[in-house]
């Protein structure tokens, strides 16, 4: 059967994530209904889009990767089906791209690099025009001691100190390529990070973390205890899902 | 009385614009019923928030500068206000800072100058995590001819032909300090202008124009005879609210 590659944006909020579920309003499970609708009657029994990884609640993509097999149809142009996608989805969701791949492409196993945004909007106020696509934090940041413990982060570390309470992944060992914050105006701090993969919330977690570094509750100094103790509860809070954005997601060997 | 200056940020979506009118939810109406609900029996017979300008229904706002008279209560902390404010009106509204200026400051007559920007998303799909913030475009742009177009509107001119037909300035001179565009990223291109003061709806028609230069329906060398003729169906088509944000205000004697 064909194979598909989609690029996809969304806003989350109204979404319970990427994942399907039933009887709740999901990006995957958006995508899913809106290939049946256009299908009709050659819709295959399981329509399965797998993306590069899931998303939770909230949490934004401007380039979430997906590939999904569809039965051979002499009228399934890719470009007129992402239009026919865009127009039957839910109006939070962009099909951007979408193309007809190799059957060695997967969007979740083939080697890859993800980028991560986490944005912090620094104010008293509540957060306006960015409400739904940063954290607002009320207290004094200080960047400099923000940016010196993101350092620690980077290359190959133990991150069970980073991961939700519920994370099943058998091993907690990741690498992270880049992690970096930087100022994008004078209220808006990015933290942007690069890797493989990621635990359950391990980049809220380190949001979070680097959060309490920010306001003085942490130290720099003490981000590599933290990793060394394997403890949840030694790291920061988790910040919200709102705050985070999938950026993009790269396929290649050896990409970076 | 004291008199305040408000700096706001909100998310254009849920209103009907910035000026309060019956029935209707805007920006003003919002700051005006909050500032009536705060202060209570206090509250004089008219309150009146005066913004630097209106923006239409749809249009954000980064730094909207607005100033109101408060009758001179003890409690009346402007931090304290402020969080209070934040509290009461709508939650797509964000009172920023809220100073005590001295009462000669008219956020309106006051000389300013004024940063607006407009986002255009250059795609086939719909604008997805910026659905409401920008305007999705699904021709090529001609970034490099758009520019060059975009240079003419520069420096003074008469703005007859850029204006809606229900606007009633008594002139239509104007002067656009800052006129250019930049390629934010792989699909954003932002038009950003700065002047002390529009016509209606001025910003969305030099946006359309510009928009029907980079698609190539109209060539950079016609905008001079677009101003010269005055004549609003000659410029291009108003482009659509929702892709505009006024970005900022900046106050002072000789500002630039």
């Amino acid at each position: 059967m064909p194979r598909l590659k989609l690029t996809i944006e969304y806003d989350g909020s109204p979404f319970s994530g990427w994942q399907a579920q039933p009887g709740a309003v999901t990006v995957q499970g958006e995508l899913e209904r809106g290939l049946r609708v256009i299908l009709g009657t050659n819709a295959p029994d399981n329509i399965n889009v797998v993306g590069s990884g899931r998303t939770d609640a909230g949490v934004h993509a401007l380039g979430q990767v997906a590939h999904v097999e569809l039965p051979e149809l002499p009228e399934l142009d890719p470009y007129r089906l992402r239009g026919s996608l865009n127009g039957v989805t839910h109006h939070a969701i962009a099909v951007k791209d979408l193309q007809l791949v190799d059957n060695s492409f997967d969007a979740r196993r083939s080697p890859h690099v993800k980028c991560y945004e986490y944005r912090m909007l620094r104010r008293h106020a509540r957060g306006g025009l960015r409400e739904h696509q940063a954290w607002v934090v009320k207290s004094d940041l200080d960047l400099l001691r923000m940016i010196e413990a993101a350092k620690i982060f980077v290359g190959e570390h133990d991150f069970a100190a980073f991961r939700s309470s519920d994370c099943n992944a058998v091993t907690t060992v990741r690498t992270i390529e880049v992690c970096e914050l930087f100022r994008r105006d004078t209220e808006l701090i990015s933290l942007v990070v690069h890797g493989r993969g990621f635990l359950k919330q391990m980049i809220r977690i380190i949001a979070g973390t680097l959060m309490e570094v920010g306001i003085g509750k942490l130290k720099p100094g003490e981000i590599e205890g933290i990793l060394a103790s394997g403890r949840r509860q030694n790291a920061g809070i988790t910040a919200p899902s709102y705050g985070l954005t999938l950026n993009w997601v790269r396929y290649g060997v050896g990409v970076v």
